[in-house]
């Protein structure tokens, strides 16, 4: 059961009841379904953004700033930051962050890193049960940053209103191993580092790339943004950007479309979740063990076995 | 219904009907099904290797070279090219692909290049029935190439006996943010293109992460591999190191074991894709959509709708 007492405060935007509440949607278990309908009539008005890209290409340097600037115009920033775990070390490859220093002491800020260890398919899930709760706190936008890398973390950037992929000069090898993904989900891109050499060839060698996109007047074009962000360059450009942008959605009548549609896989991920964790609990696994000495030999093939196992989990029920 | 004519041909390796057999299991219907149960219990001979990394590492030129030398031994060859596509120009990244006019002509090899694109999920699914059908025919090796960039192409190289993880000098980047997955499935790491500046440095970092790895006796360390592919530089020692691999999983009483894990994880795809398909068919997306109009607002949550769909799933059969 969620305290009552937990969830008003948590309307309120106490520090400790958003940091309790975002373990309880962590933990992954029944009870971030239960705290989920119980705030969600408030949740919807806060603005979200999701920043990804390769490693090193600065996603921290830029929340920070644009953290920074948001702050200067007096709205509220909660950020959810999904590092990737080693299997090694066991800690975030990132290390501190830095910017925890820096804009963690903000009582308008609140920051939250999440790692992407071991969430058995459930990332993203979390992570935006995480933002519905940073968004019913009251918090104004709502940033989700995190590595571009897996599919799990960009369907955490694509529940996002307005996705920013930042490259870097450098990072002409993983722009064409994640091309496309990362072109179906940018809103905007950032050149972060634009001040290095290649800065210009990147940013043509892009703007190839998006020309080739098939587009109608109701099709968000994404323009690209040259960035210092270690030295604040182009933020305010970038995020005049992000207003550009959901100001295009609204007039366009797209702002609650996009997010039906992000409803509608949030709401599949939910379903999907939930079988699979009443599927392979510890009795479907026992069974599953059973059958595979049967498997291995070729006695049995996986299909008769899946087909045994669906059967079952039917008529359970 | 699947025609004998073509499971009997299938298991002569017609090559004919293998690729028919292929296309079937692609399709991804019922059908996939059907066939994989029929020659299930000639399947499980074949020697499976993966093949995985960045893209530009090599790992095509790996895969012809290491055919060739197998082919020198008189063995058969099955290959399956898992290529990711562009959502823009619909066609191959790697485009034609060089070693078709090279060891395609070979009637001991079959090739079959399948899309990543537009899968649904079931993209391992599908590239493991296929292994199967080379596997039914008869082929002593397959061999399971595709890039490493996604959580779907590691699940394809983790269904391999051996796994290689092919890398380049320049790949420090792509390491870094791969790293977690190549190190958990690498059984063998190939550095090609190993007479490039560099090649020393890189070896010897990733001996450092290798290193880092908790280990007993009964655990495999994944030896570094130099090769200059292009050249047939190494491939020869690869060779070795494969069969070294295998008669150490046979050893160690792993091979079994190895390939019941493999089938466990099969069992569960082919379950949740069954499950998929059934849930989020015509009908489903519909009510779905019917939900999504109350959901946007805040009148109802993404969890209480999920837990209506799971119910009416449940009641309908």
């Amino acid at each position: 059961m969620i305290p009552e007492d937990l969830v008003n405060k948590l309307l309120l935007n106490d520090r400790r009841s958003v940091a309790r509440s975002i373990s309880i949607v962590e933990s992954g278990n029944l009870k971030a379904g239960e705290l989920i309908k119980k705030i969600y009539p408030r949740v919807g008005k806060g603005y979200r953004i999701g920043i990804t890209g390769p490693p090193g290409a600065g996603k921290s340097t830029i929340t920070n700033q644009l953290t920074k600037l948001l702050r200067k115009e007096n709205k509220s920033v909660g950020i959810i930051a999904v590092d990737p775990t080693s299997p090694y070390t066991g800690g975030a490859l990132l290390g501190d962050r830095v910017r925890m220093t820096d804009i963690g002491q903000d009582p308008g800020v609140f920051i939250r890193s999440m790692a992407s260890r071991g969430s058995l398919g459930g990332l993203s899930k979390m992570t935006i049960d995480a933002a519905d709760v940073l968004d019913a706190a009251g918090n104004d936008f709502i940033i989700l940053e995190t590595v571009g890398v897996g599919q799990s973390e960009l369907d955490i950037v694509k529940a996002a209103d307005t996705t920013i992929v930042v490259l870097v000069p450098e990072s002409g090898d993983s722009i064409q191993a994640m091309k496309a993904g990362l072109m179906e989900i940018a809103d905007i891109f950032v050149l972060n580092k634009a001040d290095r050499p290649g800065a210009e060839q990147a940013v043509a060698a892009l703007k190839t790339t998006l020309m080739m996109k098939e587009h109608d007047e109701k099709t968000w074009l994404p323009d690209i943004i040259k960035t210092v962000a270690s030295e604040n360059v182009g933020i305010d450009k970038l995020a005049k950007e992000i207003f550009r942008h959901h100001q295009f959605l609204i007039d366009m009548n797209l702002f609650f479309a996009k997010r039906g549609k992000q409803a509608k896989n949030r709401i599949k991920e939910i379903v999907e979740n939930k079988i699979r964790h009443e599927l392979w609990s510890e009795e479907g696994e026992n069974s599953l063990n059973y059958f595979i000495d049967k498997v291995v030999p070729g006695s049995l093939s996986p299909y008769h076995v899946a087909e045994e196992i669906l059967t079952n989990y039917k008529n359970n029920f």
